[in-house]
């Protein structure tokens, strides 16, 4: 099944009778319940359009639901619900809808929920979550329909998508020191997470040698204490500061402002999630490094979607790339290389 | 089906048999397709747990499939991640799962998403989105499985949940007067909102008068834009902002911090969402009207389940109670009624 081109799909046939996409499935293969009006009626549509499935996409339309499960722990939805947008967009063309269900960190409402999407008889699930290195509540490695994760830990063996931290971070790093930068400084998060030791061995290889890396709370509170720590030391201070994440980054801009130093002037800037309330809010407008949700969702929605299909699809862990979205805050140009909605992926 | 108490609910027999609440149900009714011996285990499972539906309750199950489908147009989540929160809150003890549905703005994919639900089957539909003034672009009105709305316009006849905007705005108003202060000014978003003009209109009430009132975009921007006019305007200056939502008070403590107006001392802040990654981050942390978002979902999902054992719900809309949320940027302390969680709705 193509998206692209002139090629009349089963959802346009469904859309022209009026019926849902399992339905005019249904009517086509002369399977279901139905009125013999409605199955007419759906036949005339495929007619009137010249929808003609090959015997192979008929066997598979026969079998599929049209729906796939996403289970998600992040329920605040800061990193689910731009990837579910991503799934949105990889499957409405092929007539496929998207069911979420939170599951929190309740390994029993896990197992409530995903008994319930095997029952609907969903084609495929996806598994997504709000960091890396913790899996879902439920166990996901042996179901009878495909899994595929994305930025959640995945089982052995399994298709899982996540960001590239590593890039992301040296693409924060090589573009300040391209503005001439020299003392770049790395406020981030707990070292508990995958994703921070990632994103601090890059910034390390990137200004080469140790560097200065300051671990605390994801939080604006955090980026305050830091500027504290770091102007009240002795020594050179930091005439660029990369944040682990937005939140802390704001933090850090407001508290330079409030001691005079200039952003970009005497120091730049620069964040990581690109999280637009955050990042478009500091003053000034703060560069922040986008984490590609939507297209990680995307490329999970056509995994997934290929792996329903039957067809082969390599494991392992596929990185995406990140992309710098230039601000003010770094003093610097928007003339990097924007790489948003790239789905190049490495394989490891 | 009750939740309370020791009653044995067919979620505890599908829990002990290791099945889902669907093939719980189709095992103790001897229908749908199974092995006998998941059939026996789940009878062994009801027998040890002393389970026994009454005539009604066995019917009821029998034509339930344990889903509730929630569509939303507010891809952000904002607003309708709290309710699903809730509403899984209010029916996981039922063994009932909520799948989350994005439409977008997109009347097309509203169709299609719709039909997806119906197809599986759901028990019932509830429907949110980002303002209640605002209908989702998919018509629910003559469904087969019932419909409730919470924090979207419903259709002529349903029944419809939405946050009491005037009491929420009468209570911070009510607040800030308790408090001594008497020159209370109302910044706020668009008046083409409707929960804009009914805050508006409960500000005026309580504080007796025309009082000030200043529309414009629900940005920390405008916060900052509104407190610039109102010190650069003549005559005497607020002792009180009550803002139209937590972006637009964080806005106006940052520009009165930068002024060198101090917050609570001179001016007291008073927000409106309690968005707490906003909310808890100004500086001082924000008072805010919160409009118990999750208690909406919990009484969608209850009232949904009774519409779908074909109980009798008036129809109309119910107002539930927001409750102020006391920080330190109104200079008041947290001895106010709070009313979190509350369900007492006032039907219109």
């Amino acid at each position: 099944m193509s998206a692209g081109g002139g090629r009349v799909r089963i959802y346009d046939v469904a859309h022209l009778a009026g019926v849902s996409v399992a339905t005019a499935s249904k009517a086509l293969n002369d399977t279901g319940r139905m009125t013999d009006e409605t199955r007419a009626k759906v036949k005339a549509a495929a007619t009137q359009l010249g929808f003609r499935p090959n015997a192979m996409a008929r066997g598979l339309i026969q079998r599929r639901s049209f729906t796939i499960g996403l289970l998600t722990n992040d329920t605040y939805g800061r990193f689910t619900l731009p990837v579910m947008a991503g799934i949105s967009e990889a499957l409405v063309d092929q007539g496929v809808s998207v069911f979420l269900c939170g599951v929190d960190d309740d390994p029993a409402l896990g197992k409530l929920h995903l008994d319930a999407m095997l029952d609907k008889q969903v084609d495929g699930i996806i598994a997504s979550g709000k960091r890396v290195d913790r899996k879902l509540p439920v166990d996901l490695s042996n179901l009878p329909v495909p899994v595929v994760y994305a930025f959640t830990e995945g089982h052995e063996g399994s298709v899982t998508l996540v960001s590239d931290d590593a890039q992301g971070s040296t693409e924060a790093v090589e573009h300040l020191k391209r503005l001439g930068r020299k003392r770049i400084v790395h406020v981030t998060g707990p070292e508990s997470f995958a994703s921070v030791r990632e994103r601090a061995a890059a910034y390390r290889a990137a200004v080469g040698g140790e560097g200065i890396v300051l671990h605390g709370e994801w939080s604006e509170h955090w980026g305050h204490a830091a500027v504290d720590l770091l102007w009240t030391a002795e020594g050179a201070r930091p005439d660029a500061i990369f944040c682990g994440n937005d939140q802390i980054g704001r933090g850090v801009v407001d508290a330079l402002r409030e001691r005079g130093v200039g952003v970009p002037e005497d120091v730049a800037v620069v964040g990581f999630d690109n999280w637009d309330i955050v990042a478009s809010q500091t003053r000034p407008p703060m560069t922040s490094v986008d984490m590609n949700l939507k297209a990680i969702g995307r490329e999970a929605g056509r995994l997934v979607l290929e792996l329903a299909e039957g067809r082969a699809v390599e494991p392992g862990i596929r990185k995406l790339p990140c992309s710098l979205v230039v601000r003010q805050s770094c003093g610097g140009s928007a003339a990097v290389t924007h790489r948003r909605g790239g789905v190049e992926a490495t394989v490891e």
